[in-house]
């Protein structure tokens, strides 16, 4: 595939700085780019290669300062322009999946949309209902009364229990288990006695789900997944737990229990939440961080347990530095004894 | 489905206090409870919620202090009450899995109890045991020699290896992965080669286990799960681990080889512990609890490295006092000096 | 199954010190062994269990001091050794997969090479490449236009997307996800808007993947996890990572995307790396580290944000005295004060 460098500044709304009869062949990342290769920076990160890629074009904001000598696309958000640039190179795909397969096992009273797409050994139990132009892959398992909306893209082997509801425009990927019990027992003597979870789990419009991610069921009501928020691999979200519109819940993060989360909260990778807390709107867990209390709306918390993220940093350039610290302590204590001696010498 | 209190007394041998003729509609947690909805309060944490609580009866232990002008239902143990309760509400599942689905795929040598249910696609190896009335949902692979107690339920697209050994009334959920190779290998100039891993796994009666689990054969002999003990989502158990009965392994935690807990230990989220080492009974790890050493009985550890949650507790308000510490330890500093100069003068 | 200490010395090239005509019916570990196995010690952690094992002959190091009254065999690596007649005594597969099943579903223009074996339930798409000997097992999907190496053994459940690559005598556990969409979003006035994910992902000869990983397509050209690589459960490889040659990645660890890995590097369990950071050969993340910046070859870090071990080690030190050193301050405070006072008064 080829486009003019022309043809790439109109389909992102871009202003050419340069020759715009170049011919692209590919999209790259900056690092790896090579010759007839479009690429992009947006991260201040790799600004210091916008001088030695091989990329035959660049993407860039408009405020960058070219130090470039070959053309330049100027644009709002340089992220977006090449995502979109990198959709119109895309590979065409040679089986995507058309029609219901007949190996496809369907149960009774089902509500299907147009063109749905259902793969080999996909199992769908009774009085399911799935939007128009929905996918599911092949080895789904769909329990019954579940209702899935339009648009929306079920990769292999998921597993979405009985009642769950789930919106538009959704990606699930691989491995991913929506709708298993929450973890909940009621201790009588030291015997674990499970506590039925009746409840089920709602996920908004275009959200995206990771690979191999657990979503329980609420004991009652619902655990709920906000409209547009995104889900990376490997990510535990408890029973009742509530996630507002647009977060980011980055690997392997686990929410626990009837914890509630604004819209606009990052969970960055590793992060941990007890339950039964509230993190406001636009708050941000750093890595790993293990938050044991609420926070506040737009704060950045850090370490075990969470501290606001400032405060994190100074308490652990002290703690770096403590080796130091004993040292003075040391040197100090020293010159006391040697003050006290030398009072006592002139009492 | 509607109730009155006193039927659901009688359930839960309950004592009412206030009018027994309240016809109950649903069951709900005490904050998104409505009118007709029965909820109840364990936890101290909502206590403050049972004057307000929109539900029109309550399940509480016999000694709170009633500030609720509505029914109350005392009963030893409100959580497990409610428990029962919420049972008695669940919704009558309509396609409940029954008989042996003429998709399943059954291998030679097979001994098969009463009433067991397979469902479509999944896949029974040869010689493999299924007690009375267990449950073997789509998509899930049982491999050969393996043995499954009566009245255990496996959910969709589990995946049991060979020569496995699983008890009564056991609960897997999706997409679990119980009796996957050890890893473990031998280092030979940089080069790692496979150790077989020959040995099992076995699961005691009335485990469960959560979604996208791990749990690995051992290397020879097996991997233990004790009888009664709940694992949630995502854990990893490695090989050659033994966990004692009825313990609890919250989400994420991770137990790496050959370490031993004992009966009644808790891990909380996202703990992880080295291999080798052993856990006494009823020791706890708190959340990210990094356990580099053995962890006597009835001990509650915290923090990375982990230590006795006490001691830990004391370090970290030490740790957040720091820059306060760097503080006093400069003004310190800055007196001893002047006491020095003070002394030459005198001197 | 039996053999001779003396067959057994011959397979493993060891010398025996005692009794080479010793009957061995079983392998086990040192501290589980009962008469009749055979077992080893490469771990000092178990040395003092030599002489108290019930074990028939034990397999040691060269220079291990015998305090064991029944027979040695001395060999260069003992675990190695061990591997090998582990192998030796691993129980006969009764059903070990053979053939390509009637309820496989192939696509069209297929390359099978001779011997492939594929379960029940597997789905391949079209195009894809299988070569000598490789066993895909039931309900696998294998996305069109991958290509698989021979010898390579796939387990039940795992889920590969289109246009993968996967080297020879690869061996990849149940529940796992190669090729799942890398977790790109650009951002617009908070709405995050999806970045295709275009590239692939490339696994090297003789890896190893555990159950229930996740490892990302590139957004544009590969992920890659280098030859000889072994990566345990539960594992998260994000987009663009490059993992070098012969490296160790222990369960539940992560990996944030583009970061580079070089040769022979080790992750233990839970550490978690930020993205677009490079790990020189040979470097170790301990536990739990949280890997903030890039390290260079050859250097063990640990603790969050990760250190050089030994620094972490020292300043951990000094934080769990921190009581104690705030004790020690508030004696020199007192001190002080009383110096003062002394100096007053004679002043």
């Amino acid at each position: 595939m080829q486009k003019t460098l022309r043809e790439i500044a109109r389909l992102i709304d871009g202003e050419i700085v340069g020759d715009d009869s170049v011919v692209i062949t590919g999209v790259s990342g900056i690092k790896e780019a090579d010759e007839g290769d479009i690429t992009f920076v947006a991260n201040p990160k790799y600004f210091h290669l916008v001088g030695v890629t091989r990329a035959s074009a660049i993407i860039a904001a408009r405020d960058l300062v070219a130090t470039y000598k070959k053309p330049i696309v100027r644009t709002e958000n340089p992220s977006l322009a090449f995502a979109k640039i990198v959709a119109s190179f895309a590979p065409n795909e040679t089986s995507p999946l058309k029609g219901i397969h007949p190996a496809a096992i369907l149960g009774k009273n089902l509500s299907l949309g147009k063109d749905v797409a259902i793969g080999p050994y996909a199992v769908i139990e009774d009085c399911v209902c799935l939007g128009d132009n929905t996918v599911i892959y092949a080895g789904c398992f769909i329990g019954h009364h579940t209702r899935i909306g339009s648009d929306t893209l079920i990769y292999s082997n998921v597993s979405i229990r009985e009642r769950i509801s789930i919106g538009n425009r959704v990606i699930i990927h691989s491995g991913s288990v929506i709708g298993s019990d929450g973890f909940g027992f009621a201790d009588v003597k030291g015997l674990h006695h499970k506590i039925p979870q009746i409840g089920t789990v709602e996920i908004g419009d275009d959200v995206e789900i990771g690979a191999n991610v657990a979503i329980d069921r609420a004991r009652f009501d619902k655990t709920v997944v906000g409209r547009g928020t995104k889900i990376d691999n490997l990510v535990q979200i408890a029973h009742n737990v509530i996630i507002g519109e647009n977060s980011i819940i980055v690997a392997q993060a686990g929410v626990s229990g009837s914890t509630v989360l604004g819209k606009g909260v990052t969970l960055a990778g590793q992060a941990g939440l007890v339950g039964h807390i509230s993190v406001g709107d636009g708050a941000v867990v750093a890595a790993q961080g293990g938050v044991t209390k609420s926070i506040p709306p737009n704060t950045t918390v850090s370490g075990y347990p969470a501290r606001p993220h400032n405060i994190a940093k100074k308490v652990n350039a002290c703690v770096q530095n403590l080796p130091k610290l004993y040292e003075t302590v040391r040197a100090l204590k020293k010159k006391i004894a040697e003050l006290e001696a030398k009072l006592k010498k002139q009492g």
